[in-house]
């Protein structure tokens, strides 16, 4: 048994979808959550910068005493994971492996679909996984790097973000895929939109809830889950926190949330 | 006379239509281009995040000895030109000021319509400006935050990206204006599908040209323009420049271009 918190982060908003999962599959958690809200997004930046930036985010955690950390951002996971690892001496989870096995598992074709930002995209880390468990997969992946602000805008359910979607999917649809990683914690938020423009046979794989039965199934293998005692909830971001007591309570249901504003930059990044 | 370099800086790339336009009307000047590309977007940020951001961007083009300091970017012109002016000793022209002047003289009706980022809209600037020099005008303000976004996609000419335009301008139509200050460095790159949106009638603002039409009148009365001599360009980022390069080409027509990368939070942002 190990009452700490665990740590999760995001490049802002979207790893709040994680957390939901969280309290939902394993509500014994306590939770330290971190927002990056002040240089958000990272789906357009370089791999050197994705990693300088998670190193200052885990510093942080590990001096808020978790246990474990789950990276919930589809491009830090896909980027700086293998980095982090070697680097610090705690147990990082990210989304991206624990999508691409469910995604194997899911798949009768064997030919998967990827969406994810652009550099989710350009580390070629789903592609990596995907073909390592699976040799003879196709994958094919896809930027879409209009979902995040179309997300952020609240469009959940919307012509416009329909008609985005649309044009994201067509050549996954033209490759005949059956099975489509949503390989960034913010499209779950967008899935009926998504589920709509590559029609009812073809699964979605949810990688923040696939995330979340990893994170379970680790610590109960290492007796580390929490037991009794109230969980708690403490939320961080390195900008303002307004949006993100609103978009919070969006997605987790949550009133009255309070969240605290700290400097990201003060902590190593090498 | 002054041969001496002009800083400009932009969260990102949509600066560079003033690049454009300073080569277009003082091809004399040499320019430093920073793009904090490693933050961008600023649309979504705190003032005291983009204020913070500025100052270290503002340190490192004084570093480079630059004669004066144009804010490209209408977010950190709208929230953190005040304080740049007021604690740094170098001449520092903004795009919002110039922007709210055209306005005023090109509108006829006295209701004016701005575009800007999230920030911008919340920052009240453009209204404050327009207010000091019409205190009759009527301002009526838009963010969209989903128009940086599909600039950076490259979808100038798109049917989303009307339909985008569309939406975000419905509510100015609604309001009769017959001027709309484009009030995001990004927007002239879009400016066809925002006039299409609001029909030929309504002039649209372009802030990029007016604030480098302010800053050659400034450098002129104080005897501060470059003459003769070869004029130089430089770019710098705080992310990989890869992207800079290829966004750079398309905007200025030139090729070849090269950029240094470099650590912009080792400057001092208090």
């Amino acid at each position: 048994m190990d009452n700490r918190k665990i740590g999760v982060f995001d490049s802002g908003l979207g790893g709040l979808s994680v957390v939901r999962e969280m309290r939902k599959i394993m509500p014994a958690e306590s939770i330290v959550y971190f927002g990056d809200t002040a240089r958000l997004p990272y789906g357009s930046k370089s791999r050197a910068v994705i990693t300088d930036f998670s190193r200052q985010i885990t510093r942080f955690l590990l001096e808020q005493d978790v246990k474990a950390i789950v990276i919930a951002c589809g491009t830090a996971s896909t980027n700086a994971l293998d980095t982090l690892r070697s680097e610090f001496d705690v147990p990082i989870i990210g989304v991206a492996e624990p999508g691409a096995r469910s995604a194997v598992r899911a798949s009768r074709s064997g030919r998967i679909g990827v969406l994810g930002t652009e550099a989710t995209v350009k580390s070629g880390a789903f592609d990596k996984m995907i073909h390592q468990l699976a040799p003879e997969a196709e994958v094919i992946s896809q930027a879409c790097p209009l979902f995040v602000p179309l997300v952020e805008s609240g469009w959940f359910h919307d012509a416009i973000t329909d008609r985005v979607a649309e044009r994201y999917l067509q050549p996954l649809i033209e490759e005949g895929v059956d099975t489509v990683v949503l390989g960034c914690t913010h499209y779950p938020l967008i899935k009926e939109a998504i589920g709509q423009a590559v029609g009812k046979d073809v699964k979605l794989i949810n990688v923040s809830k696939e995330a979340v039965l990893e994170i379970r199934d680790f610590l109960d293998r290492m007796d580390m889950l929490a037991r009794g005692g109230e969980s708690t909830c403490e939320f961080y971001a390195s900008d303002s926190i307004d949006h993100m007591a609103s978009f919070a309570e969006l997605v987790l249901g949550m009133g009255g949330l309070t969240a605290n504003k700290i400097d990201i930059e003060k902590y190593d990044k090498r």
